[in-house]
């Protein structure tokens, strides 16, 4: 976690405070659904809810009884007991560290999810308005870098909001892999807790039991979790290539937002480095490392070891929060890109008309021409205007054998850009459901 | 591609044959849409099903064609002219060859898919039917390796059910992210050919029209499909790591079955090696490795470039065959898998009763001795059994402290194993929705 | 493996003819050492080489055997007795199968590693070649794609030649790296045959005898090995990516060679794309994705376990066969790319000498002009050039107040290439000891 | 970074103190070197090395006049400004903000690597004591888990005291690759600073100057590094395994140190878990992590883009810090590892003799035995072992058939350890140069 990759919400989500406030609710609810069961008094649970429910806990006095007793639940539980009282001997009845310490990564990333989602929406809100904004701002579309047929700026846009919005229904499904509890006992068996307190706990903190744990939560969820995270990192470096290929000082059909006061600007004007989409894709890496050790982590030994722990104190903040970051300064950068659509006609212009050769090709040989020779007539129209500098639809215009087989109207019709552009509509509506 | 790591009918999928077969089909259905559109005569597509839907086609000859014209699809075509004949002029109009590629890939990976499911669904029976048989046959659950609290083998079992249903769904989740196709053109732009051709073609061959394409289908979606095959990659290593762990010389709760005329198994009978689980571990990293590079294959260079292709060609047969080989040897080893309950009883009982000194522990302070006496009495037992070899429940039935404050009768019920049994039906109903 | 993109020799090395062969030679140098050590009498040694050392052997017939067998390496002895009749028996005494299997396997990588060796050194002629043949060709140098400062095609090849040529060296400390070979028997202990044997073997074939064993050579070597490749195709993708982005349409300073009769290319010529660079970076991917398996491949359970072998039974051939195809694909690119100098001395001029604004910003200052004014002087004639299309150089000596500090001279020098190439020669010396 | 995983040194590395101390000397030593040239002052380059040679940086002044210039490198400079006086224009004369950092970077790798080294001895040491200590330790050694013959502890600990060794090697190579620093300009063309300050501050920093550089050090350099520290990790991940297995309930042939007033030892005397080893097995994943973004980070755009600084940012602390406190853990598990020879004795014996078994096999066979009644012999023998619990030697001694072929002399022969730790010495010689 790189304080200048980070949000602060995020970032509190992955406190000590949030930990022990999380691991108190699940303690205190569980009391709730002990009472209930009569196995503790009523009587104590609502002290232990009065009491530590409007408690700061002590972070350092918690670490302080840790360095002792070299385990942190108990830590916490030995603080608890400071603020709570004798009642705090009904605490933790019949419960395992792993029950606590599992189901409050669970509500970790969950919360971490919710914020995900937001920056997803984000997202897909700039990229809905941009697109509209640019649906018939024509360009050239590009296959392998090289110049191929006409696209609209839109089109770029919607596919990016079409692949974000997959990523949006994915982050759905992994907010509910990992929307599971557990407290469950030190093999799973609920021996010593009856299932009864699981089901309050989660319904209490809106997550779904678990329906067959061991000690810990089964991992394959949490490899789901990461890998999905590392999907949408991968769109994310999708659309910053994208960007960081607009920029290019030959190409500038974009740029990155760039305040007017912003350093060395106008004495070297061309000189605005699409820093923030280079980031992105650094970014990108930083997620994405995060899946393969997530799924090493399912394989654990029996009921449980604690290989996975160490991996999940880095790649839960570390990824979540990276991210986090890594949307909303994408979703900034998209709201605020420069576009230029006179660059954009310039460069579909480069090549004065050669675009439009498949059309011609295509039309002569409609109009009755072999393909050899449609080929031909093509052929040397085209390599006059690349090794001369000729301008396409006027050399067709004057190629007497080309002017046999077509007028100058259908001509001059396969220059039309509207006839690529045809369906962007459609293709919105695809999209957006409007268009 | 293994040879000794396939199975038949997944590696026809990834045939020439099959290829072949596909690519006609999306050309033909799309000659019926172009027809239906009057862009080519209703005759034509009707011949080119009558002659192509029941030729053979020439995987060598196509081979021999590619290696003048240095392009698969001409290639095909110009086979497929020699089938067809004049009618054939009227195949692929306004199409591109990615349309049929990618296409056909997603098909390709359906059909796959279809066939993963399966195995995932032999995987689930045999577990459900060997999870029912051991529901019930008690064995030590270990945390880190080390005797916690009992548990069942039917519960292990039952969790890896668990997982793998988890599986299944990912599975199909999977699948739908990749049955989608497109016919879109050079840039997506349905520039040369009629959307209508799209859904035609996507109708007929159950998939669903991609709703923004470039030139290419937008790789997002197969990242998310072969990270969804790594996550069921990994958890098959969980269920044969603890395979592993069971086979071992000192464990030996199970062993994969071993055919009786099987090499060497008599003269050293304790040298049964768990080779299929060993083989499933590494297979899962073979299966796992095609994860990073599908993310590597998301971002394109605008519309699209190849640097996917090559990934795709190697990781679209090779982990689908493998990960396909791998459920079904793993479902082989559940099936017969020799399940030894006296060994597990041996083990559970391997520290005379040392198991049940937190449930004693418990009863002492529940009968009102302090929590520090209740320690004592149960550490100088326990250390007696520890280091003197003693039974130790019979120590405690023979200590004079212990005695005052617990009766024979409570004594002994600690040591009952219903008390951790007692959830298993409840654990099942949650699993299998029947105990 | 996929048969277009491998090469022959190195396909050959993981034939099954080739590892059958190291086999035979294992064993018969095995036996020499045996017959010296007067295990075996010399007389058989003798006429194992001699029926062995020119037999053919016959694949399907090991393939038969093992059918039956479920071994390997028996199947292999059993064939290789009904060639070398009863003498046979003599062979493989007190060696257990990874002697043979791992030994083959490295002699493998070995063999692998001379041919990506050639493969480097392919690509280092070339490099040099075409860097001293463009040591001068001024092209712009970017950062984050946008225009910096002039720099010369020659040097561009120059770092990837210093680049490739660490590769060379890190694949040399590869090789040594899996150049072991362990004749150490069921645990390592040679127990049952003689380290004589293993010394005897190893200085045979070109290894260095593995200082400690298990049943296994220790696998930390192969992750080091596959590591080292990784690397290596990072760098062709680095290389790669240059030259995409040289193909650019918008920036066309090179082009990958395009033969006169290659399809399609005179009606669109503008239309070539660098498929060969693109396919690079898929393949980089490929080899890459060999590393992290092969890092998990290092932990084995206790003397030996068998998850590693299905692993590089896929990744010793495919990672092998795929770099070496990547290596002389990337030099056959080199050795042919078309550079186009006019084309980057337009691209530099893009800006009409704005490329120059920094060195005329410093020139003033130096001449006494406060920091300042220097950078208000030198932005007002450069957004003359941004927003107007003027000239810098002209503008520059248009403005009296920076005529006032610096001559015309002065400023014309300013604009002098010379300055930016004069260390060329320093740093081609340093990377090829020659300028 | 995790501070409960880090190590203060390491960490120390990371801080802005020591990376504004490192900017500081890069630049002094530059000032020299352009004194000595002549472009400076001598008394500048001494001014400045006198006030700011004992100045401490301020790291909140330095944030504050970042966040206004929002560069790192002005926002120093400035700082050192204020603390050095006038003199401070002459500093970062010629020099590109990167040729500061990657330096660094560089400098901080380097240290990072010495302390790695110093951890890599500390493991070596440990390693080295306990296998002379354990050299003739029996033990079973097993393959597949499964028990196969015997070998010694302290071969054990001498093949992992190879493998460190051999990291010892690569982590001094992978030091050497990224030891070295660039002052080369916006370009890496030397055009405003001449070479020979590159030199010059290169020697006073301890690093080689980078032969050819762009605006940064290539970063295939970095690859290198960072997969070296996977390899590390890897085997780090080798020895945790084997200690857990080792501590197994089931097997208990050693056990991570446990000091006597470790919390729950006593009552549950047996509930030693293996944490310290578990913990290692994930910081290796965490360490390994690393390997892919860094290759991913090779390909820049052009002379450089910045999408590897973010990545770097994260790996670079997090990778050296978790890999520094990884081996230092794992020195003081092996140092303090708890070793049961009577349990390796016991586990031995667990098959009353069965692993001599293949021994006798081949004595019967050289004892004139067909290959086929010597196995009936074995295994009818074997299996009254297996299934009744018999004594194998007792029931071979009892065998007439075997006594018809091998005298008791012999046959006792067979079941002598010695015969499998005859060559230890030879074995400890190789790794250790001595036995």
């Amino acid at each position: 976690m790189i304080p200048r990759y980070s949000r602060p919400d995020m970032v509190a989500i992955w406190s000590p405070e949030t930990k022990f406030r999380i691991w108190f609710e699940i303690e205190a609810h569980a009391c709730d659904a002990l009472a209930e069961l009569g196995v503790i008094p009523k009587e104590a649970a609502r002290t232990i809810w009065d009491k530590g429910g409007k408690a700061v806990f002590d972070v350092a006095r918690i670490d302080e009884i840790e360095a002792v007793t070299k385990h942190d639940v108990i830590a916490f539980l030995t603080h608890l007991a400071e603020i709570v009282g004798p009642d705090a001997r009904f605490v933790h009845q019949g419960m395992t560290s792993s029950d606590v310490l599992d189901t409050t990564f669970n509500i970790q990333l969950v919360r971490a999810s919710d914020i995900l989602l937001a920056g997803v929406e984000r997202v897909l809100a700039a990229l809905k308005t941009r697109a509209f904004e640019h649906k018939d701002t024509v360009r050239i579309g590009r296959s392998h870098g090289i110049h191929a047929e006409p696209t609209t700026m839109g089109l770029t846009l919607a596919r990016f909001y079409a692949e974000m919005d997959r990523n949006c229904a994915r982050l759905v499904a992994a907010r509910a892999e990992i929307a599971t509890g557990a407290i469950s006992g030190a093999v799973g068996t609920f021996a010593n807790i009856d299932p009864q307190v699981e089901e309050h706990v989660c319904a209490a903190l809106g997550l779904v039991p678990e329906p067959v744990s061991t000690q810990v939560i089964p991992r394959d969820r949490h490899a789901m979790f990461f890998a999905t995270l590392g999907v949408i990192a991968s769109s994310i470096e999708n659309v910053a290539t994208e960007i960081r290929h607009m920029q290019r000082t030959e190409v500038l059909e974009a740029e990155e937002f760039f305040s007017p006061g912003q350093k060395g600007s106008s004495a070297m004007p061309h000189k605005r480095n699409p820093v923030l989409t280079e980031n992105l894709t650094g970014l990108a890496r930083l997620v994405r490392m995060s899946v393969v050790p997530a799924m090493e982590n399912v394989a654990l030994w029996h009921e449980r070891d604690i290989s996975h722990s160490s991996v999940e104190r880095a790649i839960g903040p570390d990824t979540t929060v990276t991210l986090d970051f890594a949307l909303n300064r994408l979703a900034g950068v998209i709201e605020k890109l420069v576009v230029y659509p006179q660059n954009m006609e310039k460069n579909l212009n480069k090549f004065r008309g050669l675009v439009h050769s498949q059309r011609v090709l295509l039309a002569l040989t409609q109009a009755g021409v072999s393909r050899e020779d449609s080929y031909r007539l093509v052929q040397r129209n085209a390599m006059k205007v690349w090794e001369e500098g000729k301008d396409f639809l006027e050399e067709l215009l004057a190629d007497r054998e080309v002017r046999a087989a077509l007028s100058e109207e259908q001509i001059r019709e396969k220059f039309d850009l509207g006839y690529h552009t045809k369906h962007v509509d459609t293709i919105f509506r695809r999209v957006f459901g409007e268009a």
